[in-house]
């Protein structure tokens, strides 16, 4: 099984360091195409594509032979030089010298995932084979980087990661979209749908947090945009204002888009999106920031033009168009805040100003992607938090630790959560969130 | 509520750069002493504590008053000049100026957590308030870092993150210690215990590749190393065999170690932690390298000589007692490779030069904390890993897309888990690990 060859090993991703050499790649036969006495044959190995060039008078028979022979998605080293080639994808071919296959996928039992299309279904039963096409590992690397930038952003600002509990020992907002197990003898667990009310402790604690775990859903509808199992990270600042806490989402979407734009655009491009369009995001100028009022007169402008279908009612939530027209009025991230209390958490500050609005945020992405981030300042006062609970029907007793915070040296706080795959849809152009997630969990799936 | 100071706003941590100047701070009253007419309280803002000065001649009567009078934990800014004092733990003093109180703790309800030693039990209890003191807080801040330096070594050598699900089908090696629930209308679901079986999916996908996240264990043992919910990080890579992965752990530890020491000193102060323990982790030279049969022989020895109590039979895994007089000699943490396959898992490489050994690594962390990392490199041929789910009992149909990983470009390769948890325990010099995650989840509690 070990590799004999005494050329240098390489990754497709490194070959620039490498023109002109003979090196050994390590990886996978993605596609094979033969042309008289010419062969094809492209490579990857995780880290990108490479297509090699194989004249049978150029190499040993038994090279020929076996990489004219051999199956898609068989394991293999492969040795040979280096060149630089402008119609490339990745910039280099490879005039293929050796080839030793580890592993070869029997003629019989071919990989099952072809070039041509598949199903979803068939594609999602097969998910651990299906990440290794280009589209899917180029959004998997994407997401990586999103995930590796969200926790950058608040790592290098004075951050300190706190990972609050996945199992919670109330449903403490109804158990309809929780789920629900025991927890030993008498007791019963319930998955997390947010850390938030943990890292408000942790806030008080040590001044600026953030978490970054999975949450959970039961929720039984089957959309493009819910997954049961989800990954969020969630920033709480101690003595931070809902102003403030706009120009912490901004910079933070910011950072994430700068960075997969500095890393991605190979990846973008395998995956069909426009990055003039993430460009958009990161010209100087900040994010738009519309209040609710202000949002609402928007859609009763568009209505009246006869650009969106329905009307809005004042004092309901945005539905899903309404977002998509207020969205599509800009190329960034749009700040929507001071929504109605009246159908907000029971947790969001009211406004000074205006105490039956919030002092709260949703961020809409662009392109109709719908809310990415929902955040808001936090009642700090005791009393009020109090009659809130009771207002809401919750159960006082669960909530008194997170009363207790607002007894002993309360003070303004707010945060804010961003979910990662509905990110990763809109940074990638992504039609369905379950291509954002290496196995997604959904209403109809857990298997793989 | 708004803070009126004209003074620019600073941490505690970042008082190096004020020094002479006067500044802001806002935080907590965390403790305060009198004398006469001069006044000593210590001010908390999440990034450290200062002392502050408020002598009864220099400042406004209001201030002094307000000062003297305030409870613990009181919320406030302070106004003061930052004067250095090379006998202050900081480096630095406060010549108060002014304070503002946001919130007073009320004289009836004091902060339930004072000075004086309170019970284990109450103290969980009030977990939310805990993590205020200086040395939980000092714990969370070498957490944060320890989380962040173990992705961080990932991330900049060329890993992928790959997050596997949280919710799993099948109860894949037995259902006794695992959390089950329903998921939806007919299906159960399972709490992962390791991302390994997916990330094995991703690594050849994209080669290296790494998870980190929660994972679960409902083991009903009440001990000072075991948590329900503890976070894992995972690495998997493909082609790479044990003794790459033996290197792989050495340099994850090292970097952790590396940059725990090089942000924390004064929290391993107030922890406790004898810093030149892990200074002698990083000096050059490497961890040792035991193999199971050199271990036991250590054992024999130690045993002839009095200095264990019971023997170790040669074939059983090691006990506590034997791993804790194992990691005794040596400064370093002690990397035990080659174990017997006979009581290890199903999906490990037999050794080719002795079948009966797994291709195997347990990492031992100093001073008895035991086991911070296991790995191995897995099973690459298709018919062995068969064979080897039959021997062990287990559901052939549950894992067909984990053979299907053998069946499609089967390659070697290997990967380990790092408890988070377990890390922290031995880094901090903790005698329990309830205390190294902000809400620590066992047997008994799931409050608050």
């Amino acid at each position: 099984m070990s590799i004999t060859t005494s050329a240098p090993i390489a990754t497709i991703a490194s070959l620039s360091a490498h023109e002109g050499q003979t090196v050994t790649l390590r990886g996978w036969l993605y596609n094979l195409r033969a042309s008289g006495k010419l062969l094809f044959p492209i490579f990857r190995d995780g880290t990108g594509t490479i297509q090699g060039i194989v004249p049978k008078a150029a190499v040993p028979e038994a090279v020929f032979e076996t990489l004219k022979n051999l199956t898609l998605e068989s394991s293999l080293t492969v040795t040979g030089k280096v060149r630089a080639d402008s119609r490339a994808p990745s910039g280099f071919e490879l005039d293929v010298e050796d080839v030793q296959v580890i592993q070869k996928v029997p003629v019989e039992t071919p990989f099952p995932i072809q070039l041509k299309e598949a199903g979803v279904d068939f594609l999602m039963e097969h998910r651990h084979l299906w990440v290794r096409t280009p589209r899917q590992s180029a959004i998997l690397r994407v997401r990586a980087t999103i995930m590796r930038a969200a926790a950058e952003y608040f790592d290098t600002n004075g951050f300190i990661r706190t990972d609050p509990p996945i199992l919670t020992p109330n449903a403490c907002e109804g158990t309809s979209e929780l789920f629900e197990m025991d927890y030993f003898d008498d007791d019963k667990a319930y998955l997390t749908q947010s850390g938030q009310l943990y890292i408000e402790a942790t806030a008080l604690a040590l001044g600026k947090v953030y978490s970054f775990g999975p949450t959970f859903r039961a929720e039984k509808s089957k959309t493009r945009r819910h997954l049961t199992e989800f990954w969020m990270i969630e920033p709480e600042v101690a003595f931070l204002e809902l102003d403030g806490l706009l120009n912490l989402a901004e910079g933070f979407i910011t950072h994430i888009v700068t960075t997969v734009l500095a890393h991605h655009r190979a990846d973008l491009k395998v995956i069909g999106k426009d990055v003039e369009k993430l460009e958009a995001v990161i010209t100087p100028g900040g994010f738009p920031r519309v209040s609710y009022d202000e949002a609402h007169a928007m859609l009763e402008t568009a209505f009246a033009e006869g650009k969106i279908e329905a009307p809005h009612t004042y004092g309901h939530d945005f539905g899903s168009p309404d977002e998509t027209y207020i969205s599509s009025q800009f190329d960034k991230p749009v700040m929507i805040h001071r929504y109605p209390a009246a159908f907000k958490a029971f947790y969001m500050q009211p406004d000074p100003l205006d105490p039956t609005k919030a002092l709260c945020v949703d961020v809409l992405a662009p392109e109709g992607y719908g809310e990415i981030i929902g955040g808001s300042q936090r009642i700090h006062d005791y009393n009020l938090l109090k009659s809130r609970i009771e207002q809401h029907d919750l159960p006082l007793a669960a909530f008194q630790w997170y009363l207790d915070l607002r007894k002993y040296g309360s003070v303004p706080h707010s945060g804010f959560g961003m979910g990662i795959e509905r990110a990763v849809a809109w940074i990638c152009g992504l039609d369905h969130v379950r291509e954002t997630i290496p196995f997604a969990r959904t209403l109809n799936r857990i298997y793989p």
